[in-house]
């Protein structure tokens, strides 16, 4: 199991934005998009092992689940689609039970802490950042738990969240890269077992 | 430098298509653009050191350089313009004279052989595929020329071009992954000197 958690800052909270505008109108929701496309596509298939959880100003969160997943496709457009429907639904989350208004999507109106303690019933929280230990020398945890920021940075608040729950600290270099390409670079890595065997 | 030469198989040629359905009335043209978004941006900025060429059914192609684009974003939408833009003027560019539609952003009347051979005048083939030698073990030349395909594998006449003219064929794992994906490790990769040091 591999799981990302997003955590988006200029993003909607609820679905009044139009799918024409992505990258204006409805914040920077581009950014998030393109992390789920990174985080579930392969070629010609969905990585059934991951979730990612976008942390969406820290009041709603908006789950994707590989193994449940269907008809999702990997461009911006779609997937903003899907937030949008789950944004719609999000008054029937109750607490940790969230509503699912399609199947392998889920919305929560919960923020970053509550999102991170679920997360780690199943996992270990990595923390990327570019101050961490490089990957290739890091000893990941068998079921990490990637946290990244979209593109800002993290808050005080957010990296106290972070801190107190991770096991560990990650870089993937020392070049600033977007947040899916990070993604992309992590999956890269365990993929090929830390880069020693193909 | 860094190129980039993406082979698209199911795309537009003219700019009659809609921004609205890039994944579906425009062919497969957001794997493109998230090809372009991949090459060219960094973390609040642009790699100046990298060209990507978009071959579009082996008739023209439009070529993005990250040296002098502008006002470019990451975002598909605003890449999908772009190449709209570049089609539009298609027709001005002659022989191996592109047209220059905005900043950064050339079209050629061209197909792969002829865009091959552009680019080899500054760098040397590398084509990456899953049978290639571990980007780990390969050496990489100092100017790479990447050339991959879309959701589509090389045709035979698109082997044989590349074949004739790649110098090695590079694998980054046995884990079919997105273009763009590639894209991002095989930055990483010489981002991070081949891993050994950050």
């Amino acid at each position: 199991m591999r799981q990302f958690v997003i955590i988006g800052h200029e993003v909607p909270t609820t679905p009044e934005f139009s799918l024409d505008d992505l990258a204006g109108g409805a914040g920077r929701l581009d950014v998030l998009c393109r992390c789920v496309s990174s985080a579930l596509f392969v070629s010609h298939g969905i990585r059934e092992e991951v979730t990612i959880d976008l942390v969406l100003d820290d009041t709603v969160t908006v789950r994707f689940e590989g193994a449940t997943a269907r008809n999702l496709h990997p461009d911006e457009r779609t997937i903003a689609a899907r937030v949008r429907q789950a944004l719609e639904q999000r008054e029937e989350a109750i607490g940790h039970l969230p509503a699912e208004p399609s199947p392998g999507v889920k919305v929560y109106r919960l923020g970053l802490a509550d999102m991170l303690d679920i997360a780690t019933e199943s996992g270990q929280i990595v923390r990327l950042h570019q101050e961490g230990t490089p990957i290739v020398d890091a000893n990941l945890p068998e079921q990490p738990i990637f946290v990244l920021s979209d593109h800002q940075p993290f808050t005080e608040e957010e990296q106290r969240a972070i801190g107190d729950r991770a096991s560990t600290a990650v870089s993937v270099g020392s070049t600033e890269i977007h947040a899916n390409h990070t993604i992309a670079v992590a999956h890269n890595y365990l993929d090929t077992e830390g880069y020693t065997r193909y």
